[in-house]
Protein backbone atom coordinates (compact mmCIF):
# COMPACT_ATOMS: atom_id res chain seq x y z
CA UNK A 1 0.00 0.00 0.00
CA UNK A 2 1.17 3.79 -0.93
CA UNK A 3 0.42 6.86 0.62
CA UNK A 4 1.66 9.73 -1.05
CA UNK A 5 1.37 14.03 -0.35
CA UNK A 6 3.54 17.04 -0.39
CA UNK A 7 4.75 19.03 2.39
CA UNK A 8 5.82 22.85 1.99
CA UNK A 9 8.90 24.18 4.54
CA UNK A 10 8.47 27.04 6.12
CA UNK A 11 11.26 29.39 4.82
CA UNK A 12 14.37 29.06 6.65
CA UNK A 13 17.69 30.89 6.57
CA UNK A 14 20.75 29.23 5.07
CA UNK A 15 22.12 26.48 7.27
CA UNK A 16 20.87 23.14 8.66
CA UNK A 17 17.51 23.38 10.25
CA UNK A 18 15.93 20.44 12.50
CA UNK A 19 12.83 19.46 11.09
CA UNK A 20 11.74 15.74 12.39
CA UNK A 21 8.78 17.11 14.61
CA UNK A 22 7.50 19.04 11.73
CA UNK A 23 7.36 15.86 9.23
CA UNK A 24 6.33 13.67 12.05
CA UNK A 25 3.41 16.03 12.43
CA UNK A 26 2.24 16.21 8.92
CA UNK A 27 2.53 12.12 8.69
CA UNK A 28 -0.76 10.83 8.97
CA UNK A 29 -1.20 7.23 10.40
CA UNK A 30 2.10 5.22 9.49
CA UNK A 31 2.04 1.64 9.51
CA UNK A 32 3.43 -1.31 12.10
CA UNK A 33 6.20 -1.59 9.34
CA UNK A 34 7.69 -0.18 5.91
CA UNK A 35 9.28 2.98 4.69
CA UNK A 36 9.05 6.95 4.10
CA UNK A 37 11.12 7.97 1.46
CA UNK A 38 11.83 11.49 1.94
CA UNK A 39 12.00 13.47 -1.59
CA UNK A 40 12.95 16.87 -1.62
CA UNK A 41 12.24 18.64 -4.90
CA UNK A 42 15.14 21.71 -5.24
CA UNK A 43 18.46 20.89 -6.52
CA UNK A 44 20.11 24.00 -3.93
CA UNK A 45 19.24 22.23 -0.33
CA UNK A 46 19.42 18.62 0.81
CA UNK A 47 17.96 16.19 3.22
CA UNK A 48 20.23 14.92 5.79
CA UNK A 49 20.05 12.56 9.44
CA UNK A 50 22.48 13.59 11.93
CA UNK A 51 22.98 14.36 15.80
CA UNK A 52 19.58 16.00 16.86
CA UNK A 53 20.75 16.84 20.53
CA UNK A 54 23.37 19.89 20.87
CA UNK A 55 22.13 22.56 18.15
CA UNK A 56 26.23 23.23 18.04
CA UNK A 57 26.32 20.22 15.46
CA UNK A 58 23.59 21.56 12.83
CA UNK A 59 25.91 24.90 12.91
CA UNK A 60 29.19 23.10 12.68
CA UNK A 61 27.77 20.93 9.68
CA UNK A 62 27.13 23.78 8.22
CA UNK A 63 30.62 25.41 8.73
CA UNK A 64 32.05 21.96 7.58
CA UNK A 65 30.37 21.92 4.34
CA UNK A 66 30.59 25.64 3.42
CA UNK A 67 34.29 24.92 4.18
CA UNK A 68 34.62 21.98 1.85
CA UNK A 69 32.86 23.98 -0.77
CA UNK A 70 33.60 27.41 -0.39
CA UNK A 71 31.09 30.48 -2.29
CA UNK A 72 33.10 32.61 -4.75
CA UNK A 73 35.36 30.02 -6.14
CA UNK A 74 37.15 31.68 -9.15
CA UNK A 75 36.44 28.06 -11.60
CA UNK A 76 32.94 28.66 -11.30
CA UNK A 77 30.73 29.15 -14.75
CA UNK A 78 27.49 29.17 -13.44
CA UNK A 79 27.31 32.46 -11.59
CA UNK A 80 25.09 34.83 -13.02
CA UNK A 81 21.98 33.66 -9.99
CA UNK A 82 24.49 34.92 -7.08
CA UNK A 83 28.06 33.28 -5.89
CA UNK A 84 25.84 30.95 -3.35
CA UNK A 85 23.62 29.23 -6.14
CA UNK A 86 26.26 26.95 -7.63
CA UNK A 87 28.19 25.98 -4.04
CA UNK A 88 24.84 24.77 -3.15
CA UNK A 89 24.48 22.26 -5.96
CA UNK A 90 27.31 21.09 -5.41
CA UNK A 91 26.51 20.54 -1.60
CA UNK A 92 22.91 19.26 -2.69
CA UNK A 93 24.37 16.66 -4.81
CA UNK A 94 27.17 15.63 -1.95
CA UNK A 95 24.08 15.65 1.01
CA UNK A 96 21.35 14.32 -1.41
CA UNK A 97 17.77 15.03 -1.63
CA UNK A 98 16.24 11.59 -1.29
CA UNK A 99 15.98 9.86 2.35
CA UNK A 100 14.75 6.65 2.85
CA UNK A 101 13.96 6.07 6.61
CA UNK A 102 11.79 2.60 8.12
CA UNK A 103 8.69 2.71 10.08
CA UNK A 104 8.72 0.71 12.87
CA UNK A 105 5.35 0.22 15.43
CA UNK A 106 3.79 3.39 13.53
CA UNK A 107 6.53 5.67 13.77
CA UNK A 108 9.54 6.48 12.04
CA UNK A 109 11.93 4.27 13.65
CA UNK A 110 15.44 7.08 13.94
CA UNK A 111 18.01 5.71 16.06
CA UNK A 112 18.06 7.71 19.58
CA UNK A 113 20.49 10.86 18.46
CA UNK A 114 18.90 10.64 14.82
CA UNK A 115 17.04 13.97 13.84
CA UNK A 116 16.08 15.23 10.16
CA UNK A 117 17.66 18.39 9.32
CA UNK A 118 16.60 20.28 6.07
CA UNK A 119 19.73 21.53 5.12
CA UNK A 120 19.38 25.19 2.96
CA UNK A 121 22.63 26.04 1.38
CA UNK A 122 20.91 29.26 -0.22
CA UNK A 123 20.82 32.69 1.14
CA UNK A 124 17.32 33.02 0.29
CA UNK A 125 15.67 30.06 -0.26
CA UNK A 126 12.55 30.61 0.06
CA UNK A 127 9.76 27.55 0.78
CA UNK A 128 10.75 23.81 -0.11
CA UNK A 129 8.83 21.18 -0.90
CA UNK A 130 9.08 17.18 -0.40
CA UNK A 131 7.50 14.59 -1.83
CA UNK A 132 6.81 12.00 1.10
CA UNK A 133 5.66 8.59 -0.02
CA UNK A 134 4.96 6.30 2.14
CA UNK A 135 5.35 2.07 1.91
CA UNK A 136 3.69 -0.52 4.09
CA UNK B 1 3.90 -4.75 -6.89
CA UNK B 2 7.16 -5.00 -8.38
CA UNK B 3 8.88 -4.66 -11.46
CA UNK B 4 12.61 -4.62 -12.49
CA UNK B 5 15.11 -4.63 -14.92
CA UNK B 6 18.48 -3.68 -16.07
CA UNK B 7 19.32 -0.43 -18.45
CA UNK B 8 22.79 -0.22 -20.01
CA UNK B 9 23.78 3.31 -20.68
CA UNK B 10 26.05 4.21 -23.59
CA UNK B 11 29.61 5.22 -22.81
CA UNK B 12 29.66 8.67 -21.70
CA UNK B 13 33.13 10.54 -20.92
CA UNK B 14 34.23 11.77 -17.99
CA UNK B 15 31.29 14.25 -16.54
CA UNK B 16 28.11 14.96 -15.41
CA UNK B 17 25.81 13.38 -18.01
CA UNK B 18 21.64 14.34 -17.93
CA UNK B 19 20.11 10.83 -18.24
CA UNK B 20 16.92 11.92 -17.56
CA UNK B 21 15.08 11.29 -20.98
CA UNK B 22 16.99 8.08 -21.64
CA UNK B 23 15.77 6.50 -18.17
CA UNK B 24 12.09 7.42 -19.04
CA UNK B 25 12.37 6.02 -22.52
CA UNK B 26 12.96 2.78 -20.95
CA UNK B 27 10.86 2.74 -17.95
CA UNK B 28 7.73 1.07 -18.38
CA UNK B 29 4.40 1.98 -17.65
CA UNK B 30 4.34 3.98 -14.06
CA UNK B 31 1.84 3.35 -11.04
CA UNK B 32 -0.17 5.89 -10.19
CA UNK B 33 1.57 6.48 -7.01
CA UNK B 34 5.49 4.68 -6.24
CA UNK B 35 8.59 4.64 -5.92
CA UNK B 36 11.92 4.29 -8.81
CA UNK B 37 15.05 3.14 -7.30
CA UNK B 38 17.74 3.66 -9.94
CA UNK B 39 21.02 1.02 -8.90
CA UNK B 40 24.26 1.85 -10.44
CA UNK B 41 26.24 -1.37 -10.50
CA UNK B 42 29.48 0.55 -10.57
CA UNK B 43 32.11 1.71 -8.01
CA UNK B 44 33.49 4.36 -10.10
CA UNK B 45 30.55 6.05 -11.09
CA UNK B 46 27.41 7.23 -9.43
CA UNK B 47 23.95 8.87 -9.81
CA UNK B 48 22.41 12.04 -8.63
CA UNK B 49 19.65 14.74 -9.26
CA UNK B 50 21.09 18.39 -9.73
CA UNK B 51 19.86 21.42 -12.19
CA UNK B 52 18.77 20.40 -15.66
CA UNK B 53 18.86 23.84 -17.34
CA UNK B 54 22.14 25.41 -17.90
CA UNK B 55 24.38 22.92 -19.28
CA UNK B 56 27.34 24.55 -16.88
CA UNK B 57 25.49 23.42 -14.03
CA UNK B 58 26.83 20.12 -14.69
CA UNK B 59 30.29 21.25 -15.84
CA UNK B 60 30.61 23.21 -12.46
CA UNK B 61 29.58 20.01 -10.67
CA UNK B 62 32.68 17.76 -12.37
CA UNK B 63 34.72 20.73 -11.61
CA UNK B 64 33.75 21.00 -7.97
CA UNK B 65 34.27 17.63 -7.01
CA UNK B 66 37.15 17.08 -8.91
CA UNK B 67 38.39 19.81 -7.14
CA UNK B 68 37.67 18.13 -3.46
CA UNK B 69 39.28 14.74 -4.65
CA UNK B 70 41.75 15.48 -7.11
CA UNK B 71 43.53 12.92 -8.99
CA UNK B 72 46.92 11.91 -8.28
CA UNK B 73 47.17 12.56 -4.39
CA UNK B 74 50.02 11.41 -3.15
CA UNK B 75 48.62 9.49 -0.54
CA UNK B 76 46.73 6.37 -2.42
CA UNK B 77 47.90 3.14 -2.27
CA UNK B 78 45.25 1.87 -4.89
CA UNK B 79 46.77 3.51 -7.98
CA UNK B 80 47.48 0.38 -10.53
CA UNK B 81 44.12 0.91 -11.86
CA UNK B 82 45.86 4.55 -13.14
CA UNK B 83 45.24 8.25 -11.42
CA UNK B 84 41.90 9.03 -12.39
CA UNK B 85 40.53 5.13 -10.56
CA UNK B 86 41.23 5.76 -6.63
CA UNK B 87 39.51 9.51 -6.58
CA UNK B 88 36.33 7.86 -8.53
CA UNK B 89 35.80 5.13 -5.91
CA UNK B 90 36.34 8.56 -3.31
CA UNK B 91 33.25 10.83 -5.39
CA UNK B 92 31.20 7.33 -6.20
CA UNK B 93 30.93 7.03 -1.92
CA UNK B 94 30.59 10.77 -1.53
CA UNK B 95 27.62 11.19 -4.35
CA UNK B 96 25.95 7.71 -4.01
CA UNK B 97 24.92 4.68 -6.47
CA UNK B 98 21.33 4.24 -5.26
CA UNK B 99 18.88 7.10 -5.88
CA UNK B 100 15.06 6.78 -4.84
CA UNK B 101 12.69 8.67 -6.69
CA UNK B 102 8.80 9.11 -6.14
CA UNK B 103 6.59 8.19 -9.50
CA UNK B 104 3.11 10.28 -9.39
CA UNK B 105 0.29 10.13 -11.66
CA UNK B 106 2.48 7.71 -13.62
CA UNK B 107 5.56 9.91 -14.15
CA UNK B 108 8.51 10.47 -12.53
CA UNK B 109 7.71 13.16 -9.87
CA UNK B 110 10.39 15.69 -10.05
CA UNK B 111 11.29 19.08 -9.18
CA UNK B 112 10.91 22.03 -11.39
CA UNK B 113 14.36 22.51 -12.16
CA UNK B 114 15.90 18.83 -11.48
CA UNK B 115 16.96 16.29 -13.90
CA UNK B 116 18.96 12.80 -13.28
CA UNK B 117 22.81 12.94 -14.13
CA UNK B 118 25.19 9.73 -14.58
CA UNK B 119 28.77 11.02 -12.78
CA UNK B 120 31.37 9.56 -14.73
CA UNK B 121 34.14 9.54 -12.69
CA UNK B 122 36.79 7.25 -14.77
CA UNK B 123 38.54 8.85 -17.98
CA UNK B 124 37.39 5.67 -19.81
CA UNK B 125 34.59 4.08 -17.88
CA UNK B 126 33.00 2.45 -21.22
CA UNK B 127 29.01 1.52 -20.52
CA UNK B 128 27.26 1.75 -17.31
CA UNK B 129 24.81 -0.77 -15.55
CA UNK B 130 21.78 0.37 -13.63
CA UNK B 131 18.89 -1.95 -12.42
CA UNK B 132 16.12 -0.41 -11.86
CA UNK B 133 13.59 -1.44 -9.64
CA UNK B 134 9.37 -0.16 -9.51
CA UNK B 135 7.41 -0.43 -6.60
CA UNK B 136 3.65 0.87 -6.86
CA UNK C 1 5.08 -7.57 1.98
CA UNK C 2 7.61 -6.33 4.68
CA UNK C 3 10.26 -8.18 6.30
CA UNK C 4 11.76 -6.06 9.42
CA UNK C 5 14.44 -6.59 11.71
CA UNK C 6 17.86 -5.22 13.43
CA UNK C 7 21.26 -6.02 13.55
CA UNK C 8 24.33 -5.51 15.65
CA UNK C 9 27.26 -5.26 14.02
CA UNK C 10 30.41 -6.06 15.88
CA UNK C 11 32.77 -3.00 17.21
CA UNK C 12 34.82 -1.74 14.27
CA UNK C 13 38.05 0.32 14.53
CA UNK C 14 38.20 3.97 12.53
CA UNK C 15 38.08 2.66 9.12
CA UNK C 16 36.26 1.49 5.92
CA UNK C 17 34.87 -2.53 6.96
CA UNK C 18 33.79 -4.79 4.64
CA UNK C 19 30.00 -6.15 5.77
CA UNK C 20 28.65 -7.28 2.92
CA UNK C 21 28.96 -11.32 3.87
CA UNK C 22 27.59 -10.34 7.56
CA UNK C 23 24.85 -8.73 6.20
CA UNK C 24 23.76 -11.92 3.92
CA UNK C 25 23.81 -13.85 6.68
CA UNK C 26 21.41 -12.62 8.90
CA UNK C 27 18.83 -11.98 5.67
CA UNK C 28 16.31 -14.35 6.06
CA UNK C 29 14.81 -15.94 2.82
CA UNK C 30 14.79 -12.93 0.08
CA UNK C 31 11.81 -12.28 -2.30
CA UNK C 32 12.54 -13.31 -6.02
CA UNK C 33 12.12 -9.48 -6.96
CA UNK C 34 12.84 -6.12 -4.71
CA UNK C 35 14.94 -3.92 -2.64
CA UNK C 36 16.59 -4.24 0.89
CA UNK C 37 16.50 -0.76 2.77
CA UNK C 38 19.66 -0.79 5.51
CA UNK C 39 19.37 2.18 7.96
CA UNK C 40 21.89 2.31 10.43
CA UNK C 41 21.05 3.84 13.49
CA UNK C 42 23.84 6.67 14.26
CA UNK C 43 25.14 10.18 13.61
CA UNK C 44 28.97 9.18 13.52
CA UNK C 45 29.15 6.19 11.26
CA UNK C 46 27.97 5.62 7.55
CA UNK C 47 27.24 2.92 5.15
CA UNK C 48 28.20 3.16 1.83
CA UNK C 49 29.20 0.60 -1.27
CA UNK C 50 32.35 0.60 -2.77
CA UNK C 51 34.94 -1.75 -4.34
CA UNK C 52 35.61 -5.31 -2.55
CA UNK C 53 38.93 -6.37 -3.88
CA UNK C 54 41.11 -4.86 -3.27
CA UNK C 55 41.42 -3.69 0.55
CA UNK C 56 43.60 -0.87 -0.27
CA UNK C 57 40.35 0.75 -1.65
CA UNK C 58 38.46 1.15 1.99
CA UNK C 59 41.52 2.30 3.18
CA UNK C 60 42.36 4.62 0.33
CA UNK C 61 38.92 6.21 0.80
CA UNK C 62 39.37 6.52 4.96
CA UNK C 63 42.75 8.08 3.83
CA UNK C 64 40.35 10.43 1.43
CA UNK C 65 37.22 11.27 3.67
CA UNK C 66 40.00 11.64 6.73
CA UNK C 67 41.25 14.02 4.35
CA UNK C 68 38.74 16.04 3.17
CA UNK C 69 36.99 16.72 6.98
CA UNK C 70 40.38 16.57 9.27
CA UNK C 71 40.20 15.94 13.22
CA UNK C 72 40.76 18.72 14.91
CA UNK C 73 39.26 21.41 12.74
CA UNK C 74 39.92 24.82 14.80
CA UNK C 75 36.34 26.32 13.25
CA UNK C 76 34.32 23.59 15.07
CA UNK C 77 32.20 24.59 18.48
CA UNK C 78 30.77 20.94 19.05
CA UNK C 79 34.20 19.31 20.56
CA UNK C 80 33.17 17.90 24.02
CA UNK C 81 33.09 14.67 22.53
CA UNK C 82 36.76 14.60 21.26
CA UNK C 83 38.42 15.60 18.39
CA UNK C 84 37.21 13.02 16.28
CA UNK C 85 33.06 13.71 16.96
CA UNK C 86 32.55 16.51 15.14
CA UNK C 87 34.44 15.55 11.72
CA UNK C 88 32.26 11.77 11.95
CA UNK C 89 29.15 14.17 12.14
CA UNK C 90 30.15 15.84 8.42
CA UNK C 91 31.32 12.47 7.11
CA UNK C 92 28.47 10.53 8.11
CA UNK C 93 26.27 13.19 6.52
CA UNK C 94 28.04 13.23 3.42
CA UNK C 95 28.02 9.88 2.79
CA UNK C 96 24.83 8.54 4.13
CA UNK C 97 23.09 6.32 6.84
CA UNK C 98 20.50 4.94 4.46
CA UNK C 99 21.13 2.84 1.38
CA UNK C 100 18.40 0.94 -1.03
CA UNK C 101 19.52 -2.41 -2.83
CA UNK C 102 17.89 -4.07 -5.25
CA UNK C 103 16.93 -8.11 -4.89
CA UNK C 104 16.90 -10.31 -7.77
CA UNK C 105 16.77 -14.18 -7.80
CA UNK C 106 16.24 -13.91 -3.66
CA UNK C 107 19.93 -12.25 -3.72
CA UNK C 108 21.18 -8.78 -2.94
CA UNK C 109 22.02 -7.82 -6.62
CA UNK C 110 25.62 -6.00 -6.32
CA UNK C 111 27.43 -5.39 -9.42
CA UNK C 112 30.70 -7.54 -9.93
CA UNK C 113 33.34 -5.47 -7.54
CA UNK C 114 30.35 -4.04 -4.98
CA UNK C 115 30.68 -4.44 -1.45
CA UNK C 116 28.75 -3.05 1.52
CA UNK C 117 31.29 -1.61 3.80
CA UNK C 118 30.69 0.13 7.47
CA UNK C 119 32.23 3.34 7.79
CA UNK C 120 33.30 4.00 10.97
CA UNK C 121 34.97 7.35 11.72
CA UNK C 122 34.93 7.18 15.34
CA UNK C 123 37.97 5.99 17.14
CA UNK C 124 35.95 4.10 19.34
CA UNK C 125 32.52 3.72 18.21
CA UNK C 126 31.36 0.52 19.59
CA UNK C 127 28.58 -2.02 18.38
CA UNK C 128 26.45 -0.21 15.42
CA UNK C 129 23.25 -1.62 15.02
CA UNK C 130 21.28 -1.55 11.21
CA UNK C 131 17.40 -2.09 10.62
CA UNK C 132 16.97 -4.12 7.76
CA UNK C 133 13.83 -3.85 5.78
CA UNK C 134 13.02 -6.04 3.04
CA UNK C 135 10.17 -5.20 0.29
CA UNK C 136 8.76 -7.73 -1.69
Amino acid sequence: MVQQYEISLPPFSRGYHPITRLIEEKLGSLPDAGLVNLFLRHTSAAITINENADPDVPRDLAYATDKLVPDNDPGYIHTIEGSDDMPAHVKSSLISVSLTIPVTRKKLNLGTWQGIFLCEFRNRGGSRKITVTVYS
